[in-house]
């Protein structure tokens, strides 16, 4: 599998960002490159050049400071005017990157793009959206998934035709978009929503109405326009879930030797399932809605959702994905 | 497995609401019944009798009317004031049942409660809890999960109260009780949480300061605390979530034939896993916060699921749950 074309602006990767970086972001990075992605490295360089061992060609921009988890994101830019985290997105700015990957504290990511990249014209403010599987083997775009934990219901309209454009660029005709609610009649849910439904039935889209979760990730519709507050705990929940779920079944496996034998006997299924299931397996959301494509990695990402990602920056580029939301808008 | 107890007042039972009404509905009564649950029911004479069989000794309260599904909620006092779900709480009000069960229109069923049996003093609004499976093997106590789709956070403290109650009649001690949010920190979350944590650190009980949802179905807490549409967003996402890799693991199962052997000699392992996380086997929700224990089934309740929500109401009666609410409060 290569990605390579000629003449390629680079993705610009922030390797100080994330719970095992600079390691695991080195790593991942290296397995992108490995796959012919063009890439540019921000970090320490102290740190970074030993990582990358022979691959000592890819070239790295040295940032002598970093954003930290626990950073708070409208304190950053301030505080840490040269931060990996802020030079990474400066790379797309000054177009010398075609994309910006960062799996550091993703407000501050957030913040930093909307400062520096600026929103599309007609935006109020960008939206991080996720792929996430559903039961029908296609792909539900959800969001806002963590940008904006407070909304105004006509921010939740432009979100919809964010994620509808996102949708197309992956390949659905005329998007099915729903509005996360519970109960699927028009007038179900919170004030939010009420006031949100019929801004949406005004937009040139293809909006089915109010979508419960259960639904959405039964394959309802495609895009799922939500808080970011609503967003998040959605992903949070499922992901929950599917832990419990894997954990209790350990349980009941490992008291009994015929389902030992049993799980031997499924485990080339359960690997295979595990790629199609697994939710950072998808490389992290997509900030939507400013000047350039930004992907927010998992903060707990490890060197193949790192490639993952790079990957989903580099495809999203390639589509054209930003013109299509302009179209869009 | 006998629940018998002398003079016991009996469950009183809407055996017209429900998608399945009222066949899977008396079916799931019977049940119980063998249990030793002493039972009054509520519906259509004509249309129950014959479905009670040999147990024609089950009491029947005749009913004319019946809420459907599509009601709504606020007007269902006035437009069907003898309908089957308002005679079933009607019983609890008149103190010839210990407890109400209905898996009919549940808006409609807490609308019922609130007004006929009055909240608690000192409470605003009822709450309804659910509980839900924990990947350590321990139990969630879930509110709001549906009762109260825009609430104030002065409500979510009312909640903290009515959750912990309940977690303790389940058997824990000094419960841990946690706000749902997306990131642990004090500070994290939407404006609601925000304003709602300091008001439930005030509170005399064990707060553990704002949760995740995935990090409260792994242990996190004992009781966790959010606004009636979060609290369905979150059960929905999750049981979306199990449906989705459970329909995904079948497909990965279905091309394999070694795999097909492996999943047979699991399927012991699989029914008893099955039965610890079914999420209709708990019975349903708990509405907290009227004078009198209701149960809010599920819609979709078959009859092992209506026979769980009978048992959890002759159990809550049983803890003298009311009476711990009354003290927290």
């Amino acid at each position: 599998m290569s990605f390579t074309k000629p003449r390629e602006l680079p993705v610009a990767v922030d390797v100080m960002g994330g719970d095992h970086a600079p390691e695991a972001i080195v790593a991942g990075a290296l397995i992108a490159a490995e796959q012919g992605i063009p890439l540019v490295l921000v970090g320490d360089e102290a740190v970074v050049r030993p990582l990358l061992g022979k691959r000592r060609d890819i070239p790295l921009v040295h940032a002598s400071e970093q954003v930290e988890m626990g950073d708070k994101p409208t304190e950053t830019l301030r505080r840490k005017p040269s931060s990996s985290m802020r030079k990474t997105i400066g790379l797309v700015k000054d177009e010398k990157a075609c994309a910006a990957v960062s799996c550091g504290n993703s407000g501050a990511l957030v913040v930093t793009a909307h400062m520096d990249l600026k929103t599309l014209t007609g935006l109020e403010r960008p939206a991080i959206a996720t792929v996430l599987p559903r039961a029908d083997g296609g792909q539900l775009v959800l969001l806002d998934a963590g940008a904006n934990v407070d909304c105004r219901p006509e921010m939740l309209a432009t979100f919809a035709t964010l994620g509808s454009a996102l949708a197309e660029a992956l390949g659905v005709k005329t998007p099915k978009v729903g509005l996360l609610s519970i109960g699927a009649e028009d007038g179900k849910g919170n004030a939010q929503v009420r006031a949100a439904l019929p801004l949406l039935r005004a937009l040139p889209l293809n909006v089915v109405g109010n979508v419960e979760p259960s639904a959405a990730l039964a394959g309802e519709c495609d895009v799922l326009v939500c808080d970011g507050f609503m967003g998040n705990v959605l992903i949070k929940s499922a992901e929950g879930a599917v832990e419990t779920v894997m954990q209790l079944m350990r349980q009941e496996i490992r008291r009994n030797p015929s389902a030992r034998f049993g799980a031997f006997l499924l485990s080339g299924a359960l690997r295979r399932f595990r790629k199609r299931v697994a939710w950072d397996a998808h490389g992290g959301g997509m900030l939507l809605g400013v000047n350039g494509v930004v992907v927010v990695g998992h903060g707990r990402a490890n060197p193949v959702a790192v490639a993952a990602a790079i990957r989903l920056a580099w495809v999203a580029h390639d589509e054209a994905l930003i013109g299509r939301v302009v179209r869009a808008l």
